[in-house]
């Protein structure tokens, strides 16, 4: 396998480094600013003691996710979405993933009636920045149902699992772990895949944007996508065991 | 296999009675109604002499889709989204699956500086209501694409395969082919397969509302999502064959 | 009087065919399309068990409607509204005409403290979506009536009489009854009559579009309602025969 | 006929008083306070050198409308709609009735490429708001367009006639003219009509709020407003004759 | 000092004629029209028996404001911002703004738990248009506590004192008090003072608009302001006095 | 003056700690994290070769600002502005106040037919949160700038001057410098000035809150904000030495 594929130098099955640095912000129940190489996304959780409207009497809580980028976390300036009056269909789908990913492994009864939000906010995008979010917002959850768990709000841990959320494409030809903006632009398809630290897929996305992908280069990614994940849970534990 | 695994009484590997409709209304350039059992989906065709803003002085054209629900579709009346102001993030969602799915078979430099426009309209929702309006939507694009093809307003075929879409889940442990809403609402896995006639895949987006799913759980899918796809690539030249 | 004044070859007083097909979907209380001629009206009736909030409290029901236009159902297409996030004049202006159309004939009281929502989307148009939707409106909200009469939810019929519509106008100096889309964006005066199955007037709208119309043009346009609406009275109880 | 039937006093074919205050306010092309009674309505027309987007490149003007009324030009107060985010349907019907109102009457190729602006905001509201509109909204049209002929812009005057517009409805069983809002809210009937100077009709919409009207009650309500348009078209001219 | 200074010929402290004309209009608990020279603004105050929302359980009252411009009030035809969907960034600044000034001379538990609404609607625009408000509006809000009063609702008058604003500009190097339009649009710096009738400071806001301003500039212009608002508490006294 | 009547252990003209970290971010033409204790602001400069349309064939720029919160920057959390679909007024006014601050020491001509957009998201807020926003968008345009500079692109630095901004208060009767939230929410007065580095006065807004303030508290306070002023100046050329 010839290194000199990847555009950043990274081997096919080579991740972007990985930070996580816990308690970003002093308001928010958890926090962490998660970093994959350049792109660094703020996830908060905020813990609010009550249910969404219709899932009032249910004898449950829920999970939710708001995603956002800053203006300039990008090369080209972005319109701000709060100035256009609107989220763009990009940001719903992404947050729409997000929520579902944490509520894969909460177990809502336990969380009791209570709303937790992870908001994930693009500081500086590079590519990824879907698959740091919940790799991050994870984390934020942990933190803040911790807390839950402390101040004796709730008895049992909700949270069956670890999730975490890495990308692979099919980059001329070959398999290439956690893409950044430049490789993502250029590749024909562009897979993320959520999953459980048992290993479970929680959610798997792909796009062939140019040539449509077979059931080998499935698997080939599939199987990179397997390692990556591996590598960020145990990137959350270790975040998760200090303080 | 115990076909009783089914609500619908369907074998796992059986899809619910196709049918395509051509020339469903007059004024389109392409139009099909589309069901998929009781899933019906009203897909037009619409032809633009120009090209989106953004692609401006570029020499080739695009393809997007819109997608809507008629707000007594459902089982329980939805909220219209025109009243509303807003397209809820499903809908968003959706008709980028759809625009994505359609320009994976087109070629934009031979399609020319215009724009085709897919509009799926449930008119009936029962589950399916994306995979239907990709399968619906191909149709009536053929049928613009082969206009200008006749009127000579472009001369190579632009259309480089067929493409149609089509659902598998996990049901009480196993596998199924294109899921009705019953079954759809009570699976632990949902997945969507957009392949082209040529067997490659455009498109997968699959979850886990319940338990995570494995390898060969996802396989076990895709081998039903080939034996699917084909069948509607099949319905569809059939389509295509009459007049 | 010459019929080759009418550039569809109709007599001033000969309708479109009407065509009206009940249980047209599956989920709603009642449904229709109707048909005059091309244009094609989707109606359904919702039947919602709470009253809208401004009416609480009170010992009444209430019936509303809601209009949109599939954004191919005209020769040019439309940009959808629930993309735009609003209504057009237009939509709002037709659906509140449908809406005070329907509950002319209904005794709010006796329909109790529940809401029927009147859905009339548009499949195909070709002028007259306004007078089609009214009558075909009337029919779904008929089978929804009955179906809570059935259910003994309510013990007296709240209908009072049927509601219909047709226009009418001036072409070229003659009066034509129910105008196609061609006639319509050429006649001078464009005139939409809402009448009861007793003959008596609900609604009445005219327009003239280029020379103000006189008092005798009035009377030989009423005159042609008259008939269309006696004529579309038949269509709704025939079709409310079958089963 | 007995004077008593009307709580306002008046004669079933007696108008409040009608008063036109030109030059209310000193930026707009031609403005106007009217009164009809109790109703206050600020109309202004404001000349704008461009045509609408729409109408590039044809040879001619355009005229529009809007309308709006003060939060608490009403009994009780509304919420104001620039609060809201939207116009109701109420106001953008009433500001397209306005429009048609004036184009009626207005020969567009001669106003020549530009634009009239014609706000109508009511100051105080006493039912009657749409008819003391258009009748003010033409006053002020007037001194725009003279405004036009003066400065040499065009040659010949683009008026073709006055229009006015008053409301008749069936009050208890009879007819009764220009409805103050009380009346308005109890009355069975409640029909506005728009006619020219030469006593064309340019618009008649006409709701039965309660019991259907009959042909009869229509002719009594259109003899009415024959005499009421009269007295404005009346009022209209001794207003334009002074300075 | 030379009065030739100000482009209105007035001195530098000379204020424009201000007129006060209180119930302006018949449904509102309190209204004026203020008359700050050719600026006209017309103020109602609505009382409504309920707190805000977020309020809610609170033993107090609430006071707060919105801001209009008609279309026409100014030289240029501005766009409605019903019609354009919200509310432009200075209409809410104004508002806030208004809403501050009222409620720093009431007493909310006084007030009881209602909320007075101050709308104030320019109906013609030459310059000090908030101030002209906020004078007015204090007068609206006035007549309407005294109807509280009277009519029993509320035992203690829970206005503390008289609050007025006036304008004061750097216009040419010289202060200058109640700017009008064209020497507000020239000025160097534009300051508002709204203070009470005992001479406290309520609100300063003042913006350098080209060359930033001096300690003694906005001493100059202080003492400017406290004359201006003497004046103006003069004007709102003998106001509520008359009837 | 006794230290223990500030919350917070300042002395009444003490600052809190203030940090600027330039080049926080990769993409942006001038980016800074500037902190005022615990209120963090992110502020992002971007050049646009562009000018706003209104200002089209003039020969200059313009310079502009917005500014935005993440949710959970508060202490509760905040829905996010993009979701509810609009800004707030309180929004609106701070990046009205951005803009203008900046504009107060740019020269526009000497800008060039371009646009700088300043950025100003908080990332965690505790008071002074627009304060701290001006100062750090002065830094992050001085980098653009000399980026443009350094390129060739302007010849002639159009930066006139610094300018920084700082918030005093009257706190149980003494003038207190830079409020942080505690005493933002209990202090009498809260006033913002933004001043020049050569000590003229840009914009001055100051709200009583609670008691209205007089003349020598004014004086008082300004006293305190020019130290303040000198200080953040000081502040921005330490930070701009570095490289």
């Amino acid at each position: 396998m010839n290194s000199s594929l990847r555009i950043s130098g990274r081997r096919p099955d080579e991740m972007r480094a990985v930070t996580i640095t816990r308690h970003y912000t002093k308001h928010a129940e958890g926090s962490c600013l998660i970093a994959f190489g350049d792109t660094q996304v703020l996830c908060t959780a905020t813990v609010e003691e009550s249910q969404p409207r219709w899932m009032r009497n249910e004898d449950r809580g829920w999970v939710t996710a708001e995603y956002g980028m800053l203006p300039r976390s990008t090369n080209v300036r972005m319109g701000r979405e709060a100035a256009k009056g609107k989220q763009s269909g990009r940001t719903l789908e992404i947050q729409r993933l997000i929520g579902r990913a944490m509520r894969a492994v909460v177990d809502l009864q336990a969380l009791g009636k209570r709303t937790i939000w992870l908001d994930c906010d693009v500081i500086q995008a590079d590519g990824g920045t879907r698959t740091a979010s919940i790799t991050g917002a994870f984390v934020a959850m942990h933190d803040a149902v911790t807390g839950l768990l402390k101040a004796g709000l709730i008895r049992h841990n909700p949270l069956r699992d670890h999730v975490a959320a890495v990308s692979c494409g099919m980059v001329a030809g070959m398999p290439a772990l956690d893409l950044d903006y430049q490789e993502d632009s250029r590749c024909d398809t562009d897979m993320n895949f959520v999953m459980t630290g048992a290993g479970g897929f929680v959610e798997i996305q792909g796009t062939a944007e140019g040539v449509p992908f077979t059931r080998p280069e499935f698997e080939s990614m599939a199987a990179l996508a397997d390692q990556g994940i591996k590598a960020l849970v145990q990137a959350q534990k270790l975040a998760l065991l200090k303080g």
